[in-house]
């Protein structure tokens, strides 16, 4: 029996993911990881009021979502000082930077990234039939001057930065990146990727400008808030961009008890700064754990710490496989420059306290 | 300030949405809805235990969702009797459509569909450049051999059959549709959305055959389940044919949430015997209070009941405003041929009470 083709874009596609699951992992190793911090998930989770809001949009999932997204675009519109016209809702980052690459990289046209950066953003743009250009990173950081440079050159559809950055957990200031900015075409679409911009120290985040055709800001609540799984990430920009949108986004995609807990976390200031003091305790930790083995960790803006081996890929690798013999899941940046490093979530204490007995063992079996 | 481009695809498209959703019009009204029947959601929810799962789930939603949704295949293929490598699952049918069409039908392609069909499915292939061809209903059901012919004629990439129909709620037999599947170019893609199979008569739905390559059979939890804020749906057919999703979906894009729900609504038989009893008790109640009323109710295999008004498109529309007016929300075709009809879907029995009490009102405000 002969088969339907494949649409030539589609056809031209791997079979790809960009990440493994860790239950994939699980499921292979047959039996689960005692500590999952590979992921840089939240493991503070979601507000009291949060979790409450989700349970009781629950009860009443028989009904669709709002398509709109109005009640979380209003309540991000006043926490922001913004205008509600000014956000899309999409499912997390990852749905939107497909959306983003639909609508403004058409096939053959570049796309500017780090080598090494989110593997996510590369699948989607490859996915839609864009070249991916690839600019090294400086010191374990995105090159802001390289990146520009290459969108310049190449007249770009779309640059990519994720500030802060992964894998890496590096930053750049507030007027580094304004200038940054600045210094892209006005015809190239800047993804800036604040995932998490809530971790990171004040003068981080620029001042937001949705007057900006060409600047959209990426943000989640899978992080800082705690809801991963939930899928809610959103898009800040010039109206007449955000509206783009509407063209190719999948109305009713955002589930409703995303959008009911999203709601419920912003208004939970107090829980989010606990987050994030627990989340600095944990880093701390974590680079006194690596530290302490004789490894190092690199600075972070994040809630991961990258920690440079001072070996090579393979033994990073190899460091990465011995620390899943003990049951602790961990990933590690996997392009040339960056891939003798690896990459430790932020966990809960009990979870710590696991790394910091089995990274020893881990070390002496590969020794 | 100049302005990046939209890629030439997407700057053909119209900013729509293939639905305004009932929270848009309530805010438009300035008050709620008293009964919600508009959106063919399923009052009665989901099982008590899929429920419990699902918050238990949001307890848990720190952590991204298992993006191979191995769970869920697994518990589906046990239920259905197919190799789990047969499913796929996306954030619900409207979200697999796209895909769909993303893989199958290239720019420029025709999209063989009903006129009057699913508007969702139109939104998809105009979004991706494919050329729509409608075929109009027969007798108020989609036309079998109307639909096969025309993919013949086109040498169509996709055809799209519903079966139950939305919006007139009309099937065709098991042994119709293998016909119709039989009449299509084995190079075209045959859509088969099932949305509403559990609520149809034993026969309606054909044997699954996931031998065939150009089949899909498209399901979800959102209707019988009662999970429709939750968004997850699936796939069925030929294994190299789902191995393609692989190539572009949003591998995290299904909540951990509705995941959990799903697997556990899959093991609550009764609970959903008992749905589709109330139901079917509920479709009786809406076609007596149409038939008292003098309009004409048509014989229905889903979740609502889609009713000729026995007079022309407008007053089908003005009734539709009239019984907002009331606040009771509906829906009503919008094709020719069909536009004389509303569409109310299944509700709890006081929201039908409403339904009872305001619709010879309404029709008294119109006459």
């Amino acid at each position: 029996m002969s088969r339907p083709d494949l649409a030539p874009l589609a056809a031209a596609l791997p079979e790809s993911v960009p990440f493994t699951g860790p239950e994939a992992l699980e499921r292979r190793r047959g039996r689960p990881f005692l500590a999952r911090l590979g992921a840089n998930e939240n493991p503070f989770g979601a507000a009291p009021s949060a979790l409450a809001a989700m349970a009781d949009a629950v009860a009443e999932s028989w009904k669709y979502g709002d398509p709109e997204n109005y009640d979380l675009r209003q309540a991000l519109a006043r926490q922001l000082g913004i205008a509600s016209d000014a956000i899309v809702i999409g499912e997390g980052i990852d749905g939107l930077l497909g959306l983003a690459i639909r609508l403004y990289a058409p096939p053959g046209s570049a796309v500017v990234t780090s080598l090494g950066g989110y593997p996510t953003l590369n699948y989607h743009a490859t996915g839609f039939g864009a070249r991916i250009v690839s600019v090294p990173y400086r010191d374990h950081a995105e090159d802001l001057a390289g990146l520009a440079a290459m969108a310049r050159r190449e007249s770009a559809a779309v640059v990519y930065l994720a500030n802060p950055d992964n894998p890496m957990g590096s930053w750049h200031s507030a007027a580094a990146v304004a200038e940054f900015i600045d210094a892209v075409p006005e015809q190239t679409l800047i993804l800036l990727d604040e995932a998490y911009g809530e971790f990171a120290p004040p003068g981080t985040l620029p001042p937001l400008d949705t007057d900006r055709p060409n600047l959209l800001r990426l943000r989640t609540f899978s992080k800082a808030h705690g809801m991963a799984g939930l899928r809610c990430g959103y898009a800040l920009g010039e109206s007449q961009t955000i509206r783009a949108f509407e063209r190719v986004r999948n109305h009713f995609g955002v589930n409703a008890v995303a959008q009911a807990g999203a709601v419920a976390a912003l208004a939970a200031p107090e829980h989010l700064a606990d987050v994030l003091a627990r989340t600095a305790t944990a880093r701390t930790r974590i680079a006194d754990i690596a530290t302490a083995n004789g490894l190092v960790p690199l600075p972070s803006a994040t809630n991961f710490v990258t920690i440079d081996t001072g070996r090579d890929a393979a033994y990073a690798a190899a460091l990465l496989a011995a620390l899943s013999d003990e049951a602790i899941f961990i990933r590690k940046p996997m392009a040339p420059g960056l891939d003798h490093c690896i990459r430790i979530s932020v966990g809960s204490p009990a979870a710590l306290d696991l790394l910091a007995e089995a990274l020893p063992r881990a070390l002496s079996a590969l020794a």
